[in-house]
């Protein structure tokens, strides 16, 4: 089998190397192999399966979930890619953000904290807040050391080249896996969501867990590494521009700063900007879009969590035409567009 | 006349070039001639002589008038360096933040304008602002073309070199202009006064003058060039550190956008980090230390001001033993090192 992957971004690599483990041919089309363009480069990397997300497609809770399962086996095979299962910490500064968390807490069937009970498991965490819950099931992983793993899996497999049509490959099956760039190729809707992070680095140990906060109103999550870098995301703008914003970083840094104030003295390492691909439901477009032709793009927020499972059900589809009907509510047809 | 100049920032160039003018044989030593690792590097031009150093030594308040009386043909001197007239506004965003800046404006004998009067001349200044006051007098301009214009001016006369000890050196008089490292070279205490400053960028046209203001306790300065860049600067940090933090880059951020809303969707373009040369009472050492030594360094926050005064009366003294008396509240000798 001779397929085609178009896009190195972690979804591509993913697909391609799970195609090559069950031993087809493979051939990534990217036109920055070494490039750090994509959403990847700039994800915090939190595998959280009870995102907020679950409030759009129902069914997306399910493949979320499937695909967390999958995680540890994924990152073992990748070798030391920063997977983490320390576990997340929910927090809310105000009252209003308690209202707002609790919903998620709730449907994730968390039980909730006290301000005191979440700073006992996070000390650096402000005597400002008001509640928490600890989800102990979510997990990390540093989504640069995954793509580098990837790519060097996939060394001499990798095309350097710009693919403005899918006619242009020969391959028994093209896979199309180019983010935002799949709506170029294929006429799906999907949408660039830019989001703004930030990296900052100090002493290692200031925190262990995941933060996923709501303060004063600005949702919130702080991703720490063991090195000492702490990852803050993220704003969701529906813009195109690769422009970090004097707002965006203010708004970061602000509730970064409110959740844990410890946090001034780190370093502002890096102010970074990616595009997530969105689509109308904000859900990922899984699945044939026409003949040998197979779509998998439109991960939005979810493409670092999403990888395993997305890897494992198209490369089913590329390699005998089938796979496991959980992938039946992201087909590319119910846009009308397939 | 042999003179050697040790440091190439505006103050060590500002004294080659008016020595170099004046006839004098004339060589600048700097370990990074094309560097930017200078204080002017990150300076915003202000060029305020009613700022708050006047509360500590009167005499500087002197100076800084001198100083600031030279500008025009200093940078009419130096051709397109970003000079420019449109003054200051001081504006105030709480009640305390009144208090505190009414005490300047008063000492600068500016007539008080409520709100709503200084958003007439600044419309893009937020509605919470509760007072201001417009300085006319005060300047800006760009450091970063001034040193520019000045190392042109000073072509063929430039050394790349790490000077270590003055004796190194054979001139008929040697100038100590090199900042922070200063206090090497001659026992002198001037220690480094860490300072952030962002650099946001949009349309040009947001504002016309230079904001100084304090917004809930936090003083921060937007200088507005005419490209549509604006300096926001700067934190005042007992640190010897080049690193922003977070804590930092907030603080300017959430200043500037308080009293500044429309700078949220403004790029945040850069951030840097210098050291301010700074003295036991943060004004200057201007004067002979011994023999054929000279020093001109020590100017904290006041170096792109003192800029053109310092190269005339540093200039008399290489080239005739004598200058104006401004310079005898100035002496390296008030340290009891000289």
């Amino acid at each position: 089998m001779r397929a085609a992957i178009v896009g190195g971004g972690i979804i591509g690599l993913s697909i391609a190397a799970e195609l090559l483990r069950r031993g087809a041919d493979v051939t990534v089309y990217d036109p920055a192999p070494d490039g750090t363009d994509g959403a990847w480069h700039v994800a915090a990397g939190m595998l959280a399966p009870g995102g907020e997300s679950v409030f759009e497609v129902p069914q997306l809770e399910r493949l979320l979930e499937a695909s967390g399962e999958l995680w540890p086996a994924f990152a073992a095979g990748l070798g030391e890619v920063g997977y983490d299962s320390a576990g997340t910490l929910g927090v809310a500064l105000t009252a209003d953000d308690v209202t707002e968390m609790a919903r998620e807490w709730k449907h994730q069937k968390l039980a909730p904290l006290t301000g005191s009970q979440v700073r006992d498991l996070a000390p650096a965490l402000s005597p400002r807040i008001r509640a928490g819950a600890y989800a102990p099931t979510e997990r990390q992983v540093d989504p640069r050391r995954v793509v580098g793993a990837l790519r060097a899996a996939l060394d001499g497999r990798t095309e350097k080249r710009f693919v403005s049509a899918v006619s242009e490959l020969e391959a028994e099956v093209v896979v199309v896996a180019a983010g935002c760039g799949t709506a170029a190729l294929t006429g799906l809707p999907i949408r660039p969501v830019k989001g703004q992070v930030l990296r900052l680095r100090g002493e290692p140990g200031l925190l262990r867990h995941v933060i996923d906060g709501a303060a004063d109103g600005r949702h919130v999550y702080l991703v720490p590494r063991a090195d000492g870098e702490v990852v803050v995301g993220a704003t969701q703008e529906e813009r195109t521009d690769r422009t970090p914003t004097a707002g965006g970083v203010h708004d970061l840094l602000r509730a970064a700063l409110d959740l844990v104030p410890g946090l001034a003295e780190h370093e502002l390492a890096e102010v970074s900007v990616g595009h997530r691909p969105g689509t109308p439901d904000n859900a990922p477009i899984l699945g044939t879009l026409r003949d040998n032709v197979i779509v998998a793009a439109g991960h939005h927020r979810n493409g670092i969590l999403l990888a395993p499972i997305t890897a494992r059900l198209i490369a089913d589809l590329v390699l005998t035409g089938e796979t496991d009907p959980i992938i039946d509510a992201f087909t590319p047809g119910r846009f009308g567009c397939a």
